[in-house]
């Protein structure tokens, strides 16, 4: 049977973010009927800072991957600061992942699994993974290296 | 208490651009259920011209903002002129901000600003704001500088 | 009046190419209430390969409309194997088309109509065209010229 999304979070060990104050003028996330829809996140590290770099050129793939894992916790973060819990969350609807790369980067699938595979990992492989694009930008706010917005729905 | 959309546009004194023909195999906008579906929008002017421009090369980070607020009227046009008046949009869902900038742009917020802080003004703090991205891309058609897609939720 | 879609692709002659496997952790496809999210979908051949090329550099931009075309029917291709037939979607709600072209590229339009001239061949001009934006990516996996997401609402 399926353990409970706060449940996975305790046991992974994992340490959320703070969750990060809009760069702009816009909410974190809002909810319509049963969805979350959650703004464009960017890699929130625990002391607040952003990771940053463009890939293939500041920063490897396997950094990039990283990254987009952190952005997944920074999601995270904002869930829980906003829901009260992960457990309010019954599934994954839509992910859409944006990598800031070179203009002949062609892994952006690798990169984007970083946020992905934590989803699966709190949500189930079932529950966890929604659909999905995972894409190239020509530049991304403060140079991260990835920016992922989401959609979920409510248990 | 809150004015109506179309009295806070009336009062603001500005200016709709004519409602864009679109561009190709698309319709303006669309509902679904309580929800309008935006199509991806570009900066018209009054006399129906775009805008143009790649922003931190051809166009300063200043006019791309304008830019971005002219982008916000054209979907104001898009929606009163589909739907008859701004008082049957009740809040705003999300907006999805694209800037058309150079590779090592980083002010993306900044410039999406000047459509959100648009709808804030006709809808309010409240209903005008909703989630967002505001990200580079490589080019938009035309060399527009900003193209915005949006969700907003009938009253 | 209006013919079934299946009818329509028969009429056509068209062949769909093999429905492509997630190059990620991500679902080809989901259902929330009466509406399918398909996944980022790229140009899938009929032997399985994908189309490949940066437009504006590699290929042309009418190889790229093809491109767009191509993508079209690889998401036709995952509607059918995952809901058994077209005709259990009633219309198109969203396209997003994305572009893997040159810095100064301008005709996304142009080439995302390859998709929705075939969606519209399909479901009628009416109930096949629904809202889009078409817009230029810095890169794409893979290298192919085109990556294309939509949102259908079940019969």
């Amino acid at each position: 049977m399926a353990h409970p999304p706060e449940e996975n979070l305790l046991k992974s060990g994992l340490i959320l973010p703070p969750p990060p104050k809009p760069a702009g003028v816009y909410k974190p996330l809002l909810q319509v009927d049963n969805l979350i829809y959650v703004s464009g996140h960017g890699p929130v590290l625990e002391d607040g800072t952003l990771i940053k770099g463009k890939v293939g050129y500041e920063i490897t793939v396997e950094a990039a991957k990283v990254a987009a894992r952190q952005t997944g916790l920074t999601i995270l973060a904002t869930l829980k600061s906003n829901l009260g819990s992960l457990d309010k969350i019954k599934r994954v609807i839509k992910v859409f992942g944006m990598v800031n790369s070179t203009l002949n980067f062609e892994e952006h699938p690798f990169v984007i699994n970083g946020c992905s595979e934590l989803f699966a990992e709190i949500w189930g492989n079932e529950n966890g993974v929604g659909v999905r694009s995972a894409v190239g930008m020509g530049s991304l706010p403060g140079n991260i290296p990835v920016e992922i917005e989401a959609v979920f729905e409510l248990a």
